[in-house]
């Protein structure tokens, strides 16, 4: 053990985070190949190509504004800000990693969502007879959400890798994402409309085993830069409350149009209400005084969101959504408590933002609750016409019934788990390799590494600058210390 | 006097901000009556429920287009976002209490969006035929509504309070909003489309009352915490222009489809605007060399949202709206510069915020605007279908007459005043029992009571600590000063 | 060059950012002026008038939600946050200019938009039966925009001008830009859904000519405000990612209902996702390490939906989006690298926060792109009514052609540039006048001149103020100097 420890310690001497070459010639290589590959796949579909008015007339559709850009618009523009502002805030916690929290989040979530338009597009949007993609607002809708299975991953090595690492993890992260979407929505025919099992649960897995197979020993050696400070932790609070405000849009961005979205905005609110409730109580219940810690208001508030994707667009029933939210506040919360430090010291899983309890563990409890729900749908309470339409049980699928989808769900849930920890192990193998310029144990969490930092008398108190003096001088000579403090 | 004072400091020695037990069971308490009260009550209305389909086709309703949630979503989520981040930012202008403001903001929010969607329901949604209350996008405007009351009443006593006495304050104020709401609307048959005297003139004194209850004369002992820093004026700015930019969809958010929605955001756009105009003039022209102060730019530029509340719906014209947001920028303005100050001293009443100058006297004045400019309709203006539209005459009410209507007005603005000051001084007794765990009077504006804080190098500006240091110590072993800095 | 210097000098000591007067009285008398023309001029359009339920029988709507609100709304207020926290947040980034970035941003935007709705109304809404200009949600979106140019031209001069000489700047931006976008849309018949032209040509000119008439040799005495500091740079990112995650809505907020909105979003999304990684990559490369600069990513991510305003609604197709979006990337943040430096050291132009990279440059590359989009235009594409409806070949130019629609863009791009320049020369020369109480050369950048600040320990370090005592005290009476600094 000594001996891996002091052979680690020779590899971080030789870490080196210049990326001036890597980070240019990806982003530039990378955006070129979309470009090609946009060129060659991807068009309008009739409802945002200027046949629109053609096609209209043709299918009788009686005004513009059956045009599905007014059922979705409303609801991607919040996904886009939960995805942008959400989680980029929600991972400024850190007290000198802000601007890698928001600046990298913006480019793997830039990068992402067009790989996402055209991973996805080949499964769901092609069009046979001329094998383009035909784009709308719906499929933007799908990209935001296939980065948000990223984005969740960056929060477990939020801090411990590179521009380059997230850049690869994001290219990876999307392609894993779209065919596991395509198994667990199209061939297993699950509902997913949250992304409770194919957003958390996949991103929750995937960013864990990713940063399992990156562990750092050592990583206390950043341990200075690894808290908080006062105004970092209010901007993360515009991340939570963004999240939190538009997660109802959210579970409700792409289901059916009608009762199918309205019903999901309703249990979506009501869930993460009742987190909230929870989350507190738990949070003081387990702090000496009672007082309250920010990293779960920040955090174990948004769990019953996650919990309740799935769930949402079926009949849940409003005091259902509640109960789940309930259970997931204070799941997430005893989470922070006791399982990070656990996964930390035994699995040795470091898990920078605790998506675990955000998001892989709320995950499951969604795919589960989702199954439970289906399962015990009924003719009586949804009516004929509600259950087909809810569980789209047409074409192949015009046989299925309630239990036997219960059955699909769970199948669902577990292909999520799988590719998710499959992909992570995959991925973490490729991104351990030491050409990725990722930063040394002790330079962790600082943004020093990759950033042009303001000379910022905040950043470092003036006094420690000046008590660093101190320790090397005597005090007699004070003259000369204030000379160097001065400078 | 002297030894009241001297009493109310044993009092305040034997004051304990521990909520350790308190707030949790009060967390875990109320969200479980809540789930058993939802079980028993809420369901989906037939627009969020999966007979939606069959409904629309019994009423032949052309398209899902005409689901009520596409007519409404877009705005809940801009009255959605005005509430937690909204109120919730606006609130973290004081330099320590940040965590405070918009953490208890989020917690007291979420649990009365719950409490009003029962409230509220039993008063305006109850179905008789199967006793439950049928929810739908709607009733989340409203229950946000209902919250905003609580939220303003909780910006008179930011800093004070302890987070058990804000939940209680919300219970009760949730409940005496529905009462008090389904006097002014159905039994008066007031309009108050954005709230006016609802929410803002019920909120606002409700939480002076409340304040004045709770009169704290030795508070100017945290003096030291009761400004800002000038990051945390920056933070509150982003609530001040959220709630700002919102406004429209605020006071248009459940007023008539089609022209009522538009007519309402438009007033409300123009008032806003002509208000920034006036407070600027005013605060330049009150301060020493014309500087302008951030307590006016945060607070009063918002006074014409509220006072246009009532009116926003009506024919009040936009040189109408601008005249109303002119008055209310002045009068807001010098509240502040005059009133509040006067207040605490004459009155004892301590408010924090000022809402009184925010929210009272605007929702005031938008009550009176609203009843002058109900009375003056006339059907020349108005079409005969719009004035019947616009002030529903119907059903029991289709005789009454617009000059009658405008005293109905005016009795709702009563009806709210006396709601506000009667309910606050009653929770305002209840509040004073000292079993809530709130601070000592030398002790408020300070997460440091109910929040674990990151030991913040800004946050104690480190040559204090020096000071602090040299003042019990000799120069002369400044060398053992540093090492005690060091540490 | 000397003597200019010094008489320079004197008049810099002469100056007096006194505003207690000149401010207030130009708030007061402008919007009064407003008052009255609104009273005399604007009425609600039959869309936000009460008659408009029998507008609608007339003419057979089936619905209240074919009521243009629900065509325009979310998207305007989508514009909104761009224009309120978009711009006003963008412009924090200064260490000790947030007040007046955000402050300033509000005052002129809220006076801005009244007088656009009575310019624009005139040229576009009036109503020749009775002299009225009706307006509607339309009319709000388009007074945002032309705020928009004025708040663009803000950038330029940004911490070196008197929120005087800005409510000037705006009264004549807003007059200029109604009468350019008049000539441009209309009589030129240009197509410019996103403002490529009318907004970010002339907003980006017009500021760039004012800053070269109010040139100040002697900045270099501010430098020390000139810079960011870490959380400033957060705080600018907000701004930058609401505009960012917006602009979609921007360049479709006024395009054709149905497919138009729909293409403009789509092409403007995608623009916006390559122009990041470009970006990323630019600033990478030329940056030693190739550490990232926080100026770019909040300034040049953006360029790509400039570039895009005008194309967005043609068939500009996916991949043409994204390589606008590429190019635009690139030649940003070059201009961030190389050219702001050498406007101002050899052209006089002092660019605060670059507007020249991120707007006039991207906007006439825009403009081009649209002319060449247009030229380029055929009927296989668009189809006959789509080729109609696109371009607006109707009425008075039923009979153009594409190729011929092409050089009417360019013409349009000419007239942006030009009224950019002359108007910003014209304003130039009268803000130049000593009475509007700017501050002096080394008193820019600091809210200190207009704003009245917290006396925040955070803002000056204390070893500084300690470092100032040391400075002129013996070392060996530091006893008194401890003394000064506790004081």
């Amino acid at each position: 053990m000594g001996c891996v420890q002091s052979f680690r310690e020779i590899c971080d001497r030789q870490k080196n985070t210049n990326v001036r070459l890597s980070l240019p010639a990806v982003c530039f290589v990378w955006q070129t190949a979309m470009i090609i590959l946009f060129g060659v796949f991807i068009r309008y579909n009739e409802e945002s190509d200027t046949h629109w008015v053609e096609h209209r007339k043709a299918n009788n559709i009686s005004s513009d504004i059956e045009n599905d850009f007014y059922f979705r618009y409303p609801s991607f523009q919040d996904v886009h800000v939960m995805i942008f502002v959400g989680f980029g805030f929600l991972m400024t916690f850190l007290k000198r990693y802000s601007f890698g929290a928001v600046g990298f989040n913006f480019l793997i979530a830039a990068f992402g969502l067009q790989w996402a338009l055209l991973m996805q597009g080949w499964f769901h949007s092609l069009d046979y007879t001329d094998g383009k993609i035909k784009i709308g607002v719906e499929n933007l809708i799908n990209a935001d959400f296939c980065v948000a299975g990223c984005l969740i991953a960056y929060g477990a090595v939020l801090g411990k890798v590179s521009p380059v690492q997230l850049m690869v993890m994001t290219l990876f992260g999307v392609t894993l994402f779209a065919v596991e979407e395509y198994i667990i929505l199209n061939l297993i025919h699950a509902r997913d409309a949250g992304g409770s099992m194919v957003i958390h649960t996949f991103g929750g897995y995937y960013g864990l085993s990713i940063s399992w197979m990156l562990y750092r020993p050592n990583l206390d050696q950043s341990s200075r830069l690894q808290g908080s400070c006062y105004h970092s932790d209010v901007f993360a609070m515009i991340g939570t409350l963004f999240l939190w405000m538009f997660w109802p849009s959210f579970n409700s961005a792409i289901t059916d149009h009608g009762d199918g979205q309205h019903r999901a905005a309703i249990n979506t609110y009501l869930a993460l209400a009742s987190t909230v409730l929870t989350t507190v109580a738990i949070s003081s219940l387990f702090q000496k005084h009672g007082k309250l810690d920010m990293v779960h208001i920040q955090n174990s508030t948004l769990a019953g969101g996650v919990a309740v994707g799935t769930a949402a667009e079926f009949m849940l029933m409003p005091y259902g959504s509640l109960i789940v939210g309930f259970c997931c506040g204070i799941i997430s919360t005893l989470g922070y408590i006791y399982l990070t430090p656990f996964m930390e010291k035994h699995l040795k899983i470091q898990d920078t933002c605790g998506i675990h309890n955000l998001h892989a563990m709320p995950g499951v409890i969604g795919g589960i609750v989702g199954a439970i729900t289906a399962a015990a749908a009924t003719e009586s309470v949804y009516g004929r016409e509600g259950l087909v339409n809810t569980f789209d049980f047409e074409g192949a699928f015009k046989d299925m019934v309630p239990t036997r989808q219960g059955g699909h769900q769970a199948a669902g849930l577990c292909v999520a788990i799988c590719f998710g920890i499959g992909g992570g192990i995959l991925v973490g193998c490729i991104l351990r390799l030491p050409i990725w310029g990722d930063a040394a144990d002790d330079n962790c969490f600082d943004d020093e590494s990759y950033w042009e930092l303001p000379e910022d008398e905040e950043s470092v108190p003036p006094i420690l600058q000046y008590n660093n003096h101190m320790r090397n001088k005597d005090v007699e000579d004070s003259n000369f210390t204030m000379e160097a403090v001065r400078t």
